[in-house]
């Protein structure tokens, strides 16, 4: 069942019940604005990737800032956004199975849809659904830019791929899908500039080698929040994914600028409110958050704005919290923000976003898309 | 929004969509049997753990084997066993913030609810809420037997808490709170002996003082799957909490026996169904089940009878699997079998069980208190 939402619009922030998934709503605009500016002398596109916030209210924010549509990871995503209104949805993904693939074909009655293959027999499953659901379907090529996860390799295998997606008749080649997710988590802007540069000429020769084929490449698709700044420039890519920007977490505060200081381009937006529920011993305290609050696949969560207390262990429904001699203990019943390791993770944990502005309650927004299914 | 369930009952259990939570209802009631039988000759009850399967169904099938009713780890959870006609519920944990403490005394008027404390401000609370809700709310004492998270220190201290819980008007004292988390998994079991013996001893020594003040310890509650057959031969414990043994999940098969060989007391019940979405590279392929489908924070999954193939990456919506070049690889669409690493948070990523016997999927199960708010 549905849960219910852990506060009332007009509320104090400090009468939400705990745990909570916050929205500083200003930090939230701010960084909504901030990639919009980035991005506009680039001429590149914005296609932010909704599997961060898995919202279309927040989608259509995006849009109203310049985003041509979104990405999710999944069909479940594609799903909640399409009945939401969002008119151009692209799986950034692959989508494997009968029974996803007609969901995903009958979506394309009230969206532009569009998906990606890195397989020969995907190719063909994809052509089956579309011809049985009596639509075309776009498909791009994954390619791998060096994640080592899913993709063909660039070049002629990407190129043969190309070859049989458009000449499938119900199928239309979209381009290229060209996302390297593990650069975006590289420290320095050194590393990442490297990792970046080889996706970036892997892209380009591949963009060619179709050209040559006679086979155009409308999308370009990749990036994220700790790479766009690349992308965006490169000339190749037409299209950024970045989708942790609206909202940042501990991990993307963890890249550091060409000074070797954090990255300061977007602020912390997204908090999980949690209460201190136990201090019985001395230099610890036990919050209302575990992991199954706040994901720590990333790292552990950071303690907002409380110099001198640190998150140091999670179980299911318990934060650990320790402290030094020279801090104020926190009290039972005292709220902290905590800032997640891993946005993604941790917005899939609740049902309900509270959108929060000058300590008010301005706003309930559901997780729409949650879940682990797809 | 809720997700549509992946499945139809009938259905083959090779078409379930993916990823899906799949119960084995033979293994899983051979548990049920298993625990009831274990306990059966110790006199001890059982107050069976649905932190784990956050569902009403579950904890009436524990009940029709025997258990005297459920315990929680927060008020969310109790509630949806309530409305589900679960008469006997204590949270097993503390509950802070009026707003919570208001919800959990309405709960009282339909079900037997009891709660721990671990701080005098926390009783007073308790009482407060209480006396407005013109009930009166059993309250245990959790001592710190050892995990050092919640809980006042044995002895005195709990003593001192009891007598403040019981000179409130509106609450009954209701025993002690003894359980040891991480003591379940140690491997092995001279390590669990020795944490659980000074558990004992510590509860042991807490029911003597409290005695001694004209006391009486009607629940003495605690341990779980790793170390229940210690505590219900204790003589002390009165309720065993146990919840991980419906399921089990490839942390708690990680547990020896005398032999040194793992556990073998209870069978994996617990899977999550995933499809082989991309097999790009040599030796790599890559599922539909990253950690938002299979919680990782006690280790990756395992996969089910397919020696050779290691779960060894999880992204949001990725699983990496490796395999050597003796194994075959798996195929695009091919479904395998997860072991989960800790049961409990992943049943949470879902709001589905789907029970399969001999194949067919039998039924599907709401996982009705999922979510992280509380």
């Amino acid at each position: 069942m549905l849960q219910n939402p852990p506060a009332v619009p007009g509320m104090r922030e400090d009468e939400i019940d705990t745990p909570a998934l916050v929205i500083d709503l200003d930090a939230f605009e701010f960084n909504l604005d901030t990639m919009a500016a980035k991005l506009a002398p680039t001429g590149v596109k914005l296609r932010a990737h909704a599997k961060t916030h898995k919202s279309p209210i927040i989608a259509k924010l995006q849009m109203a800032r310049g985003a041509i549509g979104n990405c999710v990871q999944k069909v479940a995503e594609a799903e909640v956004l399409a009945w939401g209104g969002i008119p151009d949805i692209l799986v950034s993904n692959e989508v494997v199975g009968a029974a996803k693939l007609a969901r995903l074909c009958a979506l394309s009655r009230i969206a532009a849809v569009a998906v990606c293959a890195d397989d020969g027999g995907q190719v063909a499953a994809i052509e089956a659904a579309a011809a049985d659901a009596g639509i075309r379907m776009t498909v791009l090529v994954e390619i791998d830019v060096g994640a080592g996860r899913c993709g063909v390799q660039p070049g002629p295998d990407a190129v043969a791929l190309a070859g049989r997606i458009a000449a499938s008749k119900h199928l239309i080649f979209g381009g290229l899908q060209a996302y390297h997710g593990s650069a975006q988590h590289k420290r320095t802007p050194a590393e990442r500039g490297v990792l970046i540069g080889n996706a970036v000429e892997a892209s380009r020769r591949t963009v060619e080698q179709l050209r040559q084929q006679g086979l155009a490449c409308p999308i370009v698709g990749g990036a994220g929040t700790g790479t766009f700044e690349i992308e965006s420039h490169s000339g190749v890519y037409t299209e950024m994914q970045a989708g942790s920007y609206v909202f940042m977490d501990a991990d993307y505060a963890r890249n550091l600028d060409e000074t070797g200081a954090p990255v300061s381009t977007f602020r912390h937006a997204l908090f999980v409110l949690s209460s201190v529920m136990s201090q019985a011993q001395t230099g610890v305290a036990v919050l209302d958050a575990g992991h199954k609050a706040v994901a720590i696949d990333s790292g552990f969560p950071t303690v907002w704005q409380r110099p001198g207390i640190v998150y140091t262990g999670a179980s299911d429904e318990h934060g650990k919290l320790q402290y030094g001699s020279e801090t104020a203990a926190p009290k039972v019943g005292e709220k902290l923000r905590l800032i997640p390791g891993h946005c993604d993770p941790t917005v899939d944990r609740f049902d309900w976003y509270v959108g929060v502005r000058n300590g008010r309650v301005e706003c309930l927004w559901p997780v729409a898309a949650r879940g682990g299914m797809s």
